[in-house]
């Protein structure tokens, strides 16, 4: 069924400015920075199974649970994030730091093939009693994922052959077959990963592994509450329970029928991306169905203007429909991270461009907010609203977020492109250098821009000979009056959009060139009024970025900041930001307590006063001085 | 320093239709049926003093605290209610109620004086063991008020015996004196039930208690950290200790060093009315000064527009200046009517309209909320915005508000005038016909008007003799272009008005006749922009009401209502809803999801539809079918 393929991200090599400067301090700063706050923090401590093992780091909470449960997955996604830094240039230091790490779980392994730092360091004799809470099968799934990376970029095989020893144990553990147990994670996580080993060699038993997991979860009688009762608790004490049931970890009904985005954000996502790759892996259409009604729920009732994904700290995850607040938006730079993966993977089931456009979306806000300027300080929470008391911090008692973040940037060219049966399609820009392999044929990609900040890009074509394919260029929606030339000759983008994809067919020749105008034009986003959190307000945007008024640009207290619906919103760059940013700016009132006395009411309104509106890209905020910021701004 | 003195009830009797009807429903069914409730939920039953006590019927909470501790109270203010209506007219099932509860609450009278229902039944070797939580010296205060009333309407004595021997077993066990606790309420009202009582029987030592009382609150040591430690608890275990000290029970400071109020809302304007009768007995500047400070901070700060106060429900107070959320305001019944008492002290000091005008306020709005239309229904809690789910109760755990708002419009009348050397004052309006003293003259006052429906206003004056004397005429602030005519001719309203009161000194004679003519023009009040919640909203007011739209009058979802600055208020009469109100209605607009797709986000704002906003007075919503009901209704 998938028509499309992503390309491999080493064969893009980005050269704008806005990625390159994201990507390379990924890989300066961030990568080596949390090697050293996993070791720090006795991340890597617990590789060495000491007797006895050291005191908790992180204590267990007011549910029994710590969050140590799963650090080996944290050492598996800075393995991968390592292993995408390793592609770009190899690095002696961190690959000795990886081989330690691989050398130790090797050597921690049980016989069968049981591999769960966790379990081995505390209480072995538990293991695979809790799948509902112990993340034992998400850990593999990330160590999985990072033995893939590392095996890419080194070509090293000891840590694959660990997981392939793990995944063994865990395919004779778990199926329906005679003595096995019918589980299945927990925290979703491995079947992406099986996913992704499978396609790397081809091993049916992988993919059949992760489809396993996908239909065997939520079916009755069910596998939480029976685990529960061997091991004599009470299903229904289960401190996620409070939707009255396995809703939380989308475990409440099979997944076919799932129809409502519900639970924990990243759990779900981690899920639809598996669902939408088994899809197209298993020409499954009642698994895409399911993709494609969970996608159009999301996006229509449940997502964050800025691509963020779960509005409750409570359960990590989601509420009830157009529930979007901003102040206590909890949007889990992990939900959004996930929630890249699940598009790229219903893009490449049709090229529908509605699916790049969230990805993008997700891709420059939700997620990039996550990650400070200089690399090295985090949000867990992305919030739309503060006070100026949320800020970034530089690690976290639960750091998934942190990897997953360096991990996406480290590979992110990797979702620039899209390869299909005669076609080439670019779905994100920025300046970049592609090597592709279309139908057996070497196509480069020269693109030559300064997007997000320009909407002027060049693209220039050139083929390893003669032969006819199509060059698929996104037009997001907010640029449909886009103009494009084919070598300096205009062409017709709505007669030739397909899907959201301008669409040029031809025998492309070496040093064919289209050039692209995207209209960059500020816009205002109104939300549906069912979310009234944002009745009243108006988010500003300028091509994929989302902005926010941040008090640092601002003389007025951003909260009493008002923009009239017809204000002219200007575009600015500002060399002096930022490294080269654009800022939004307007004419705007302040809500003016400047002419009221010590009344506390009175029968004339208040007098607004005239001010300067200051936004900047949201994924900015929280760089500077601390200080109140909204991305809905109240218009008045 | 009292220039002005009320008068009482009995002298005036309501004729107008506004108050003739919220009595009658007092007098015939609130008081009745408030027997009837205090009986079928245990607490007549407590009189008995059973042994074994029977079960608790309310159960101790989370913190060992059960409101059975202060049910003498509530058999206190519902005898001081049923002792008012007996001053209205006599009945004998009435009286034989209150003589049976008499006998018992002789009967369980200890020998050295101590009464107090709970711990005589339940743990009486704890008796004065905490006064910071156990409520005993407030009990004794709303007993006494009861006594107090029941003797002025009947000349029964033995009540008032009974109280005065309690008196003088709380006058032997707490003072400075040798051997004496140096305690005071946990819960102030004592001191308001010990000033009438001192201006009743002319006794000083009823005065004295009550000025220890309140002389001795916030002394350091501090006497509840001295009793904690005597029963062996920790003082700073005291549930209610969030803020670090005594604020919850305005004992953090002395009372003359208080500028902030803080705390519970009830027992801080109990407190304050008895500050406020104390500057006026003991001429105490000091207190005088304590109570303008307290009063210009609560109401620039932290009163709700409906005269509520005490924005949460977690200490049933207050909080921060500017903090008045609507959904969540706590605006007990209670705090309104103590707020009314604390008003008219102020008032009667030196006659300032500024406290009468805020009297009215809280009694047209925040107290009359409190009481359903059939009089047998009641709002412990007021707020200004509901989504339909917040509805009026028969009864409640603490059922303190119910008998509160009987015991105050029982005796409303007696609000209405007060009397200083050479002058009559008229603070409140409403038909009614008042006989009153004045410098040993009898003047008779006959008003006649349909206040606060309409502000035309007829007062004619019946002098017992010859004599100059001043007739003051309250002018509301929101009525300062009102026009008033002597016997036919003009007055000069602006150049007669002092201190909010139009005064016209004169040698009256009878039959002579001031027509005021009030503005009642529907009017917009807008609330200081620090309170955030009432940003870019509107509330309507004519006269003294103010109003809310209640979703039973209105088409549109009330919070998707939108008033247009400019768009011009209706006064409606409607003679089907109530009995007879004034309804405004406005053309508005409607926030429009009508117009919305299935999307989420779009760039296009919503587009209101036009439809009609209907108000009622605020005091009258919840009596029909439930729905959403908001005061601050959202302007743009």
């Amino acid at each position: 069924m998938r028509r499309y393929s992503p390309v491999d991200f080493t064969r893009v090599q980005l050269t704008g400015p806005f990625w390159s400067e994201r990507l390379e301090t990924v890989l300066t700063r961030t990568v080596p920075s949390q090697y050293k706050k996993l070791d720090e923090n006795g991340i890597l401590e617990s590789l060495e199974l000491k007797d006895p093992p050291p005191p908790l780091r992180v204590p267990f909470n007011e549910h029994g649970f710590t969050m140590q449960y799963f650090w080996d997955s944290d050492i598996g996604k800075w393995i991968e994030a390592a292993g995408y830094a390793l592609r770009h240039r190899r690095d002696a230091e961190i690959e000795r730091q990886v081989d330690e790490i691989v050398d130790k779980l090797e050597a921690a392994q049980m016989p069968d093939g049981y591999l769960n730092l966790w379990y081995q360091g505390h209480e072995i004799e538990n293991r695979w009693t809790n799948l509902r809470d112990r993340h034992e099968l998400y850990n593999i799934g990330h160590l999985l994922e990072g033995a893939i990376a590392y095996y890419q970029a080194t070509g090293k095989r000891k840590f694959l052959e660990v997981m392939e020893r793990s995944l063994d144990h865990i395919r004779n553990t778990f199926g329906t077959g005679d003595g096995q147990k019918r589980g299945y994670p927990g925290h979703q996580e491995i079947e992406i990963a099986l996913i992704r080993l499978y396609q790397l060699t081809g091993e049916r038993k992988q993919l059949d592994l992760a489809a396993y997991f996908i239909d065997e979860r939520g079916r009755q009688p069910h596998y939480f509450d029976e685990e529960a009762i061997a091991r004599g608790d009470d299903p229904t004490k289960y401190h996620f329970f409070n939707t009255g049931n396995y809703e939380y970890g989308q475990a409440h009904k099979p997944v076919r029928e799932q129809d409502k985005v519900v639970g924990h954000a990243v759990r779900a996502m981690y899920m639809y991306t598996a669902m939408a790759d088994l899809a197209a892996e298993l020409d499954d259409d009642s698994l895409r169905h399911a993709c494609e009604v969970l996608w159009k729920d999301v996006t229509t009732t449940r997502m964050y203007v800025t691509g963020g994904f779960g509005p409750s700290a409570s359960n990590e995850g989601f509420t009830t429909d157009y529930d979007l607040p901003n102040d206590t938006a909890y949007c889990e730079t992990c939900a959004s991270i996930a929630f890249v993966f699940w598009a790229q993977r219903m893009l490449n089931l049709e090229l529908d461009g509605q699916y790049a456009e969230a990805m993008e979306l997700a891709l420059y806000n939700g997620v990039l907010s996550g990650l400070s300027r200089d690399g090295e300080l985090y949000f867990y929470e992305n919030k739309l609203d503060s006070d100026g008391s949320h800020r970034r911090w530089p690690w976290h008692p639960c750091p998934c977020c942190t990897m997953n973040v360096s991990r996406l940037v480290a590979s992110v060219s990797g979702y620039f492109y899209s390869v299909g049966p005669g076609a080439i399609a670019v779905n994100l820009y920025g300046g970049n250098s592609a090597e592709l392999e279309l139908d057996g044929r070497r196509v480069r990609i020269e693109e030559q821009s300064d997007y997000p900040w320009s909407g002027k890009i060049k693209v220039s074509v050139h083929p390893d000979g003669h032969g006819v394919f199509a060059l698929k260029l996104r037009i997001p929606g907010w640029a449909r009056d886009g103009v494009a030339m084919l070598n300096g000759n205009p062409l017709d983008v709505p007669g030739q959009l397909q899907n959201g994809y301008l669409v040029i067919e031809r025998d492309w020749i070496e040093g064919d060139v289209v050039e692209l105008d995207l209209p960059m034009a500020p816009r205002r986003i109104y939300a549906n009024p069912k979310v009234k959190m944002d009745r009243h307000r108006v988010a500003l945007a300028r091509g994929p970025l989302v902005y926010c008024a941040e008090q640092v640009d601002n003389e007025t207290p951003v909260p009493d900041l008002i923009l009239s619906r017809d204000a002219a919103i200007t575009e600015t760059p500002r060399a002096d930001l930022f490294d080269g940013i654009v800022t939004l700016t307007a004419p705007a009132q302040s809500i003016g307590s400047d002419d009221w006395g010590p009344d506390l009411y009175r029968t004339t309104p208040p007098a607004p006063a005239d001010t300067t509106l200051t936004a900047i890209p949201y994924y900015l905020w929280a760089n500077r001085e601390a200080g109140p910021m909204q991305v809905w701004i109240r218009e008045g």
